[in-house]
């Protein structure tokens, strides 16, 4: 599928419109990118409501003499200026309305850039507009769930590879076995790692969030790898635990009660859904056995352009699914001191059930 | 040298105290890091003016339950609070004075933030303080010039290894050539890298920020690498251009007036020197030869636990050098369609003459 960004703008206007805002100044880099495909480190942009789609006079990008080349062969459907204050730049030319309301991104914005905008152009309203371009950003479009799957599917190979030529072997450290794997994805089409790669083994893989070490990976270890491609920007997310060995009767009955819960979780996702019953019918299958407490923390996040974004998927979430939400679920149970399983899917909500992207094995493996 | 991250709260503390400031509320990740180690996710931390070094009873940091063991070990030396609202906890804590001015990071918290919070706690005076942890960054102490000493080196050991080798080739692509840059500099000691490699051949030599592409070297090219590797969080900042071949009149040319336009500019460091007269010190190289209009950015910026930080070197900037800054020099002249040099180090400002980091050869090179 090609890329429609006049199409999100679209969206982004219909919008607008139940915010009452005459413009809207965009100035989330990922938020641009996703708006136009501008990809350069500076930039503004300003969206008018009364424009259409297929004239679209008043919106405008802005950025400065770096990114000259780059803002034409990107976004050479809009108009484009250069001015290194880009946001500013935008506020004080004749395409901010006058009087009108201009929303801006509340959430984003600092408390200075804000105070200097308000001097700039006091006849123009700013208000506050947090999060409408996130929201949109939430459903996913088939260009982008094609490079979420690009990105899954580099994640996998590589995967695949690492195992398939003793990679995962006893007496290397989590550093070497995390790099070779980040290489392996680059090697299998992803243009960078999506986060830092977290290879996990023994006692580590029962921290959560563990930063590869000079840990020597031994016979019996849970090994926890977390890891992501990421491809034309979008970022694949994927938790896999294997058993350096044989494993031990705790292990087998720790993993399969994490797989169990993870397949609730999976099953869950549907449209329309609320975010904290998915978590709760995966966490329940974990408390039901006793272990909540090990459960430390929420059963999955949003993905795309960030590798977490809307929606969060937790006990406290709020909000319900929609379809074509690219999501991530990933519960887990931690030892502490002995060790922990973590299993983590990324998935397209869809009518029919969800989409399952990351599709390596989520049988136990033992390497 | 072991870290000291206590000398670095009590050089905050005595900004604070020129600020007029009870205490300083610190949610910038980065900033964190500096004063206290700590490298997770979310976190905010309340400096007290009135703690002294050997009792920092009123230094508190907050973080959330993923990192209970994390900030335990990484900041054994404060007293740690696990609260998932992190700033908002510790706005409501019994640290923040009250009555009392609390100074907040308004060049970095959102509007929506902001928001929050003064409905939080009305009898404690939020004040505007941006920057003064970044100012302190600017210095940087004897443990954080070992990182950049160590993550320059990685970068030189990796160049030294691609040219050896052979990488840099007639019929390879961009592409190819960045990756296999970036796997050597992560054999060579780094954690990572700084910031996606530019790998710029033949006519994308002249696009500043060029991406690398499936654009294959010809021979005759100036290829143009401009990297980082990062180790313990800093970033090394690197650009040589080399010709692939036998290089013509025009590019010898163009190498020598880059080449000592940047002898200039590492020639006019020294603490107490306005950043603005260094990029002077170096353009005016470029112009006097006729061709100041295709040095198209600024000269060079500072480098530290961000690949872009303060100071600024350029025609506009303002402020003077500090003994202890480290700074990148890197004038460039882009002949747009046919090619373009840059030459970049990374430096130490110092009393005695700057002291270079990157230490690749300048001279020109073919390969």
């Amino acid at each position: 599928m090609p890329v429609d960004h006049s199409s999100r703008r679209a969206a982004l206007r219909r919008s607008m419109e139940s915010n009452d805002l005459d413009a809207m100044l965009v100035t989330d880099l990922l938020n641009i990118r996703y708006l136009t495909g501008f990809t350069g480190s500076n930039a503004a942009l300003i969206v008018s409501a009364h424009d259409s789609p297929d004239r679209e006079d008043n919106t405008v990008v802005c950025t400065d003499g770096r990114y000259l080349t780059q803002v034409a062969e990107q976004v050479p459907d809009l108009r484009a200026v250069i001015d290194r204050s880009s946001a500013a730049y935008l506020l004080s030319s004749d395409v901010t309305p006058r009087p009108g309301s201009v929303g801006f991104e509340s959430h984003v914005v600092t408390v200075d850039q804000h105070r200097v905008w308000s001097d700039i152009e006091p006849q123009a309203t700013l208000v506050r507009a947090p999060g409408l371009v996130e929201e949109l950003r939430m459903v996913k479009d088939e260009h982008e769930v094609g490079l979420l799957r690009d990105a899954c599917r580099a994640a996998d190979d590589a995967f695949a590879v690492l195992i398939e030529r003793g990679g995962i072997a006893v007496g290397r450290t989590e550093l070497d076995v995390a790099r070779e794997l980040e290489a392996l994805m680059v090697e299998h089409g992803a243009d960078g790692i999506s986060f830092e790669t977290i290879v996990a083994a023994g006692p580590n893989s029962a921290v959560p969030h563990h930063r590869p070490t000079a840990a020597v990976l031994a016979a019996g270890d849970f090994v926890k790898f977390d890891f992501g491609a990421l491809v034309g920007g979008y970022h694949s997310d994927m938790t896999r635990t294997v058993v350096l060995g044989t494993p031990q009767q705790w292990q087998t009955d720790l993993y399969s009660l994490v797989q169990r819960a993870q397949t609730a979780g999976r099953e869950a996702l549907a449209p329309g859904v609320s975010t904290a019953s998915v978590d709760a019918a995966s966490r329940s299958v974990i408390e039901d056995a006793g272990y909540g407490e090990y459960f430390l923390h929420g059963l999955g996040h949003g993905v795309g352009l960030e590798i977490h974004e809307a929606p969060g998927i937790a006990k406290t979430s709020t909000g319900t699914l929609l379809c074509g939400a690219a999501v991530t679920v990933e519960p887990g149970v931690y030892f502490s001191g002995r060790g922990g399983v973590r299993i983590e899917d990324t998935l397209i909500v869809r009518d029919d059930g969800p989409e399952l992207l990351t599709m390596t094995t989520k049988e136990l493996t033992l390497v």
